[in-house]
């Protein structure tokens, strides 16, 4: 019987993390209003979420600030600006991607920043640099975790070098990202197996960010969580690339902690995202996605289709299922 | 492990029923054309799907069919001029509700009727009338099976009483529906132990109808195919009412029998599910049925509320909660 399966009792390890400006800012190129970003910590602190994740820390040699709206670079200087210094309660994250942030510079001491967690997110085959990164990081202060993308997609015998690399490491949590949202949650108990026998043997924490092309975002993370994964990223409404993430309001209608608040979440949903949604932005699932999903294929063919808006979803079926 | 759980084989025994024109049907009153029904038989036999339920068959002294499409009714003499005889890869049924049917006269014996399949949906506490059903339908010759609704609102103690009167019963197959979309994938795994040792203990077949308030329709479908349910429920592009139910198009692109086909499902949605939606016709997750959902109520608050365009989500919460 796996852990939590009396769907009633909870684990006091269990952290959620908002990823709603991060991930959902992949939607909107970042352009959250300042009332949006203040609004949603104030909800996530009403809520008794963990973490929330202000944004990406990018590089600004290789991404023009003009492009971007802020939470592309997340400066400590305007996270300060806009939240303030962070409740103890509420702590803040920023996500550092291999190859595109100047790490070394731009993530400066703990004792000069209001973040607090560094999640590296790297591609199996970074897993070098990612290690890199994750020191450098821990040895400025920040809790680290480490964020393995496209998982769905790695070859188990791969995972396990890099799972050991990790083992060594002082990240101190290793997640699962089902970018392309493919998992079945029996591929997510599967991997949930590998990750315990690795990384949690070795002390760390196991986490677990999930997209939603087959509407199985909210399924996974359940699996993950009731195979041992405490850590748990959802977004407001599901925002998020694509088909989105696992919606927040699943997430907290689930969890039995009673520090998990539904009902702010649900405000928020109300003020702040059906506007967002109502002013053209777009994410959630479809049946572009599912195929995406289905194919274990990265999503960009189906953003793409529905950026153009597009409705000959049989020739996009005949597009996709005829790439390598 | 679960059978199934290596993702790649399949069981010869599992059967896929299309109930779009039924569970559909509860959303657009069972007024769909003739052209629609035919272009859908076709693309089930195309997609290797067992069963088409056409719809239901209601009592006319109790509807008045002038309020109603055909489907409500599904006349025998509507099937044959609509679909002819049905092709013996893609057989027919029709749903019976108890209280709501005038079986002894409406259900002609199978051999007058291109009906195979006679499934009977009951409350728990209306199982004699339901195993009357049972009996009548099957001294005429159908296949039948007992669709027990609400389930996530039954307990465990009165269920296994129900369970124990259908083994003893004629009854070939035994579904869980989970009609508030209330179930989380280990609740399903809980449940299909019970139908495991009671049911399936007797020689019949265990079968799985889910609502999508959750966005866990597919998954807990999964999650019992997985441990034992051989009769999977499907609409296209999920049409059912409130939430909706388990997409075709997921269950198609999970199952692995050879026999099964995506694209025509794809082909479908295409031509006939998107006009639909694009002519008014609403179905399909929302905030307000995953509210009802996490509480465990019918549905009905959260469609009156969608019906009534509303968007004080905050307001619906409150609503809901604080009903008994």
């Amino acid at each position: 019987m796996k852990d939590l399966a009396e769907l009633m009792n909870y684990r006091e390890s269990v952290r959620v993390v908002d990823a709603t400006l991060r991930d959902g800012g992949l939607v909107n190129d970042f352009f959250f209003t300042d009332d949006f970003v203040r609004a949603l910590y104030r909800a996530n602190l009403a809520a008794g979420v963990d973490y929330m994740e202000v944004g990406y820390r990018a590089s600004k040699t290789m991404f023009n600030p003009a492009d971007f709206g802020p939470w592309k670079f997340s400066d400590d200087e305007k996270i300060r600006q806009t939240i303030g210094e962070p409740d103890p309660a509420l702590k803040l994250s920023v996500m550092a991607d291999v190859g595109r942030c100047d790490y070394e510079t731009d993530i400066r001491p703990k004792s000069e920043s209001p973040v607090s967690l560094v999640r590296v997110a790297t591609y199996l085959h970074q897993m070098p640099t990612a290690i890199k990164m994750i020191e450098d990081a821990k040895s400025k202060g920040y809790e680290v975790s480490c964020n393995i993308m496209a998982i769905s997609a790695v070859q188990e015998a791969d995972l396990r070098i890099a799972l050991a690399m990790l083992a060594q490491s002082p990240v101190d949590t290793v997640y699962i990202v089902d970018s392309f949202g493919a998992l079945y949650p029996e591929a997510t108990e599967r991997l949930m197996a590998v990750y315990r026998d690795t990384v949690a043997a070795a002390g760390k924490g196991i986490g677990m960010h999930a997209h939603n092309n087959q509407q199985l975002a909210f399924a996974n993370t359940i699996e993950a969580v009731a195979t041992g994964a405490d850590w748990l990223d959802g977004t407001y409404d599901g925002m998020g690339r694509g088909a989105g993430n696992c919606p927040m309001e699943h997430l907290l209608g689930f969890l039995r902690n009673p520090k998990y608040k539904l009902y702010p979440v649900v405000q928020f949903v109300e003020k702040y995202m059906e506007p967002l949604r109502a002013s053209g932005i777009t994410w959630g699932p479809s049946l572009a996605y599912l195929l995406t999903g289905i194919f274990n294929q990265h999503p960009r063919a189906a953003i793409a289709y529905t950026k153009a808006g597009r409705s000959d979803i049989c020739s996009f079926f005949n597009e996709i299922s005829g790439q390598d």
